[in-house]
């Protein structure tokens, strides 16, 4: 049986992304949860990671002997083996474009990314409005993804960003949850759009998972000092 | 005919990456230079990039209407398009591996690619030497590629990364030329591999360019203030 590793599902951002890939396109597989005690090098967390990937992150999907790592090679390994379930859009053009924002969210958007954690848990709607203000970066960033799901949702009539649920989607999905813990301004459309996702069992099982989880890691949590 | 937008050849790692593989691979395609003027927002490439690709950064393939930005998307999209080409590696084990690597790429190695920035013509060992006394990161980068290489070339036999070309060796020259020009101490055999990937025709198709290019970017160069 196909293993999916990942970290704290309050907090793990990547570790959401294939996870709720799988559950909302059917592909069955375990779950093996590493808790984030810390991510020091002699950490339970690092050395269980550590020897399955030499990059040490989650998540890593193991299928037999198999082991891949990284959110992106294991979309597309997913996309590969199971060709039926359509995880990329189905015409070329919108597969282009689905990989070209996808590798955009992965190395860019970093204002949004280290200022805003995933914090399923938690309401920080003040500190979003703070941070607001005080980094254009963060605005910028709000910005193009408000930008870029507004076209995308124009160009293909909606209700998910190519039409019907891709990677895509789950790609974009912890963005969805940093806008509603931060309480970042979106306009209603985009809004909607996110209630859409968030309504995705896929999605809302992850999420029911983090809010029952209370285990809270310190180190990833730089505005909250107890839950 | 296929658009391929690129900045400086000297400095501009993620535009070679795809310039190098459709040039090893023999996919016909026209080269666009925007010169790194400034990346401030009103310079002359963020206004010719920024209308292509909101990201505003290089490459980008135009190929007819279809716009496709990131590296990792334009080598998937060319891996789709022209399947006989093979530009990933036949066996859907060694596909994973290979995405897998490239993923790590495009998202890690930060000390690398911060503290060495590409500069094809100049050379840099003084330089490379006092940054990995002074960064343990830097180190840690070099060992994790020494050892992903290495791996790599004892498990296929070599010449290249998995057996013969493909998108992961183009990925990494880029890493090979900083190696080169900050004089990083690698183990022969890495050495070998690097000298294997600076001959393949493509590759020094690129680096013939880049040397001839004689363009100065001051923001681009942390360590030299002429040339
Ligand atoms: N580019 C990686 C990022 C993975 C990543 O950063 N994962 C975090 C958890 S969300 C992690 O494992 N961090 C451990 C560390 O930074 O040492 C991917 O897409 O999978
Ligand atoms: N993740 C992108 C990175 C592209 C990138 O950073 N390109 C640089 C040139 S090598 C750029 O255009 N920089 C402009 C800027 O940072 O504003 C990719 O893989 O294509």
């Amino acid at each position: 049986m196909r293993k999916l590793y990942i970290g704290n599902k309050n907090y793990s951002s990547w570790s959401m992304r294939p996870w709720i890939l799988m559950k909302q396109a059917g592909i069955p597989f375990e779950e093996v949860k590493v808790r984030f005690d810390s991510f020091e090098a002699d950490s339970q967390f690092k050395k269980t990671i550590g020897a399955l990937n030499p990059v040490a992150k989650v998540p890593v999907l193991a299928d037999g002997d198999l082991v891949v790592w990284d959110t992106l090679a294991i979309a597309e390994y997913l996309a590969e083996t199971f060709p039926e379930k359509q995880l990329w859009p189905r015409a070329a053009a919108d597969r282009a474009r689905a990989r070209s924002i996808c590798a955009e969210m992965h190395s860019g958007l970093g204002s949004l990314r280290s200022l805003c954690p995933m914090n399923i848990e938690a309401s920080l709607a003040d500190v979003g409005a703070r941070l607001l203000k005080d980094n254009p970066g963060l605005q910028a960033d709000l910005d193009r993804v408000v930008q870029m799901w507004s076209g995308l949702l124009d160009a293909h009539g909606g209700p998910l960003l190519f039409g019907g649920f891709s990677i895509a989607d789950s790609y974009f999905a912890p963005v969805g949850t940093r806008i509603k813990t931060y309480g970042l301004p979106v306009p209603p459309a985009i809004s909607a759009y996110i209630e859409r996702v968030q309504a995705l069992p896929g999605v809302k099982a992850w999420v029911d998972d983090a809010l029952a989880e209370k285990d809270f890691v310190a180190f990833d949590e730089p505005y909250r000092t107890a839950r």
